[in-house]
């Protein structure tokens, strides 16, 4: 019901953050902001992707490397895994992400380097696992997601 | 003499740096550091400009893109200045600026974006003065830089 | 035109916000970003103001201890002075404003309590500035905010 | 020996903060601290329960809201996930906390916002585990607090 | 009155942070916070460094390196510069200052390392102003400290 | 091959490197940058180790003991679990590690006072599991290392 009414709030603003998380492979995510509070995710989808990252002014590609970077920079334990997925599904490659882990590392630290390090590692691995279950038509919902 | 010393032990890696300041509009640049500590500007120049910003597998823009990202992310009250300048002189409009602001803001909060306004701003104003002492003849060492 | 465009296309929500900004005696607030972005200052109205400081569940007091906490916390340079303004607009005493700045700043530093003092400090002397301006029909605008 | 010597030397402050940890429920935490350093804990309690929380000019409820903001603004690892159980237990309801969550998140960044999520999603469940271990008469000890 | 109160309140441990700030160079700062607010003085003085900073265990060049480096870390915009002072106080070289500011720097970021620079060379700067006014009998109220 | 070439890249950096790594007891860390990237691992090794670490102007101690204020201040997630193991084998007692961070605890809050007590819990326990996996001939990787 609740949850309803908030999509109805954000109406297309919901529908093209959902076209944007589609184009970045990240469709199935942000499930436990949904789950505690449906008005919050619809405001994470309807704002955040359909009011930002759907706007103008710089490609997919560029808006996906400066969150990267900024994400980076910033050393939290979450939040950055789902990142270097939707980086590598929209085509940045392996060599770049190491790349940006660099570039940024040098004006944020190197232990934003190693966790920078660390996180992509973790979430290559879990992605084994997630392809794997879908090859075998079963669900993996990583808990670093 | 502690200089020269210095600038023998970074070697080539000072020159490459030099280049790519050159590029970047950036070469009079950190002169505290090079007042305070010789040594010290010889590693920012000859590691961070020669051996980091000068590495291949991302573009100039990119990685001026990104450290952009991360800086803002940071919402540090001084480093950044030079950086609205470099990407200026290197070819990123205006627009892609405020683009990475907005961006980079939603994932560092508000105050990071308005923080990036207030010095992107003030540095547009130092600009002006810089160039009218060129125009001039004159030098405007601008304490933001 | 542009800023008309966007104006309209934040519709009610830009209203909404500016109704939240009066409340907090805040409407001339972040010219800069009006002035360098029509779009961007459309979205902090409308979205930051409009639907986030807008939304029931919190009263506009508890919104402005928490968001004064937050910016406390991360101890930025710019951003806050604006927020003291508002908190004493609000009906927030100077003791309570001390005793966020005491707890805050036991959670993340001394200096982040030092520099909550210093910039509450400025900013009460700006504000006999603008108040004696407004007095003799003049206006002062404040760097600071 | 040595942690009643530090006891003595906080005497009724220690005793005072151990009042204001038992109102928030939160008297069995920092037992790592504890185990490390009495004199670390004597400190914790005295100090910043007994001293800081202890002070008046703000409730208690308002302390609480204004350290769960802060926390959540670090975007930290660890340490706020007992600032959740303590916000529940003062009367704070989860309605409440989420309007934390979104306000501070657009004050320090979505991921902080999100990085909250999850560590209060992790602490219900946690709480559920300790709930039923307090029922059926055992001690549950939470990694998490 | 409030004052003597509270200086009454934190007794012996005021008198003994006194004395460690006269060991420091430190004995006239955190003048805006007497000012502000004279319990919050008292706290700083008594807790920080009558409890804190006196304790045993690490040397005070010690305490004062690693309060430096934590300072340098968080690249915030005031509350290092006293810190420079004290240093150079208790004896440490500015070559070992500049060291510090190398080492942090690789941990924290680059703009960490310039924002010291930068703080610094401004408070050498106003030590000068503060040396020549002692000299001529005036008293300079440096606006960083 | 490639690490080979980047190996020599940085030549008797690298090997500088290497040296200060074993008088620290750290020369098996960075394991999962060595897998990711070797030329990032080189970077590691021969300009923060053999370049940062193993410049003079302060003792290793001396540097050690400010890398571990510096991470400790930015209570990151990881990063820091290794540098209390490398404090200890540089005769670092505990006694000292606890100061470190009451001290800096009090400059960048109490949760990262928390955090590090968590870390270094944690930390000693692993040593504890790493030195009875050598006792027995095996080798134990940290997944916090």
């Amino acid at each position: 019901m609740k949850k309803k009414a908030a999509k109805h709030k954000y109406g297309d603003r919901f529908e093209r953050g959902m076209k944007v998380l589609k184009k970045m492979g990240r469709e199935n995510l942000m499930l436990n902001q949904k789950a505690l509070s449906p008005e919050m995710y619809e405001m994470s989808v309807g704002h955040l992707f359909g009011d930002v990252w759907g706007r103008p002014g710089l490609s997919l590609r560029e808006r996906q490397l400066v969150t990267l970077a900024a994400n980076i920079a910033m050393g939290r334990p979450t939040g950055n895994h789902s990142h270097y997925l939707s980086s590598l599904h929209l085509g940045i490659t392996q060599r770049e992400i190491i790349e940006v882990m660099i570039q940024v590392g040098h004006y944020t630290g190197w232990p934003t380097l190693s966790n920078a390090v660390r996180q992509y590692t973790e979430i290559l691995e879990e992605k084994k696992k997630m392809d794997a279950a879908k090859k075998a038509g079963r669900v993996y919902h990583s808990k670093l997601l």
